[in-house]
């Protein structure tokens, strides 16, 4: 029995290369959980064979200027001249229905989501250390030197904000990293603070006093 | 990866007949953990069959009473006649070992351990309701009327404590208890303040400041 029935908000941030997107997927894969992933909003182009509400929503820049101005998003940010954001009212509609929601996004916009939302459970993916983050950032490929030396200045800027998590979780083995969030997931749930709610109902403490 | 090398020291508590036993024992027979049960000490006698270092430490009443002098219990308590302990020194070794230690104890023992262990990880086995707790103490049918009501009684004045502990896990069915319990175990470790210092070790963070 599960006394929290709300779900939970689930950040999973860190640095760009250690492997967030992978984490979550595998998470997705696991069993024995109902998570659903927040899809984003943009004012970028929609590009072929995107399916708007999945990919992403799609919006005109006035539209999600005058959202930014309604307060509308977790956290949103400017990238090459298009605008990306998570609304607000699409994860509280989840979030009601008792699924957890789980966000994959950078460690600056996690942060934005912390002030907004701080009973949040905030995931720092971590690499086990700094040389298996750069092989990886170099394994990509597409890049050139320079974008990547700016992706390790980044990095070398955001590992010292993990201690503004909740939870550390090392990617040193894809699924190793899923269970651990799975088992967060499930900790969350227990957690007093979450419980003590339907606790004192069921067990009607309180009741006479 | 496990950030935290320390192991847990956790302490699974809640009313007489609540099940904690039952918990504790599914707790250890479930994979993927390196659990030690908690032998407490006594000073009561010896019976057969019972191995000294398994099922107790048993010592003298001066030695026992030595030893509460010396703040060398986590928790201890006299009943009967006899007293009842956790030393702590056994506790810490295996800490130190980087093994999880059980400890299954009544409420106002897991309230004590708390004032000597705050970094534990607390937990309260708590009914699905009222009524099955009761039907549980009845079952067991080895107790006088009066016994019964005495522990009901105890149990009424435990519930409302649930709020000093970290977790609330319902033992409605006693595997999804013991899962959640691993899986709080699991989830600890990646907290931030225990996984912290060794993060920062690894990342080299905060080296060249």
């Amino acid at each position: 029995m599960k006394l929290n029935e709300r779900g939970l908000l689930v950040v999973l941030s860190g640095p760009s290369g250690v492997g967030k997107g992978t984490v979550r997927k595998a998470l997705f894969d696991l069993e024995g959980h109902d998570l659903v992933y927040s899809t984003s909003m943009t004012t970028r182009p929609q590009r072929e064979g995107e399916v708007e509400g999945s990919d992403y929503y799609f919006v005109s820049h006035e539209e999600f200027e005058r959202r930014i101005k309604d307060d509308a998003f977790l956290e949103w940010a400017e990238f090459v001249g298009h605008y990306y954001g998570t609304p607000k009212d699409k994860v509280d509609a989840h979030l009601q229905e008792g699924r957890e929601v789980v966000l994959e996004i950078e460690v600056q916009g996690a942060l934005q989501v912390r002030e907004k939302a701080p009973e949040g459970v905030f995931i720092f993916v971590a690499p086990p250390n700094k040389e298996s983050l750069y092989r990886r950032l170099l394994r990509r490929g597409t890049e050139t030197g320079d974008t990547i030396q700016k992706r390790m200045d980044k990095a070398e800027r955001e590992f010292p904000l993990a201690h503004k998590y909740d939870y550390i979780v090392v990617n040193d083995e894809v699924t190793n990293a899923a269970d651990r969030v799975l088992a967060i997931i499930r900790a969350e749930h227990a957690r007093t603070e979450r419980s003590i709610h339907k606790y004192n109902q069921l067990l009607e403490v309180g009741k006479h006093e």
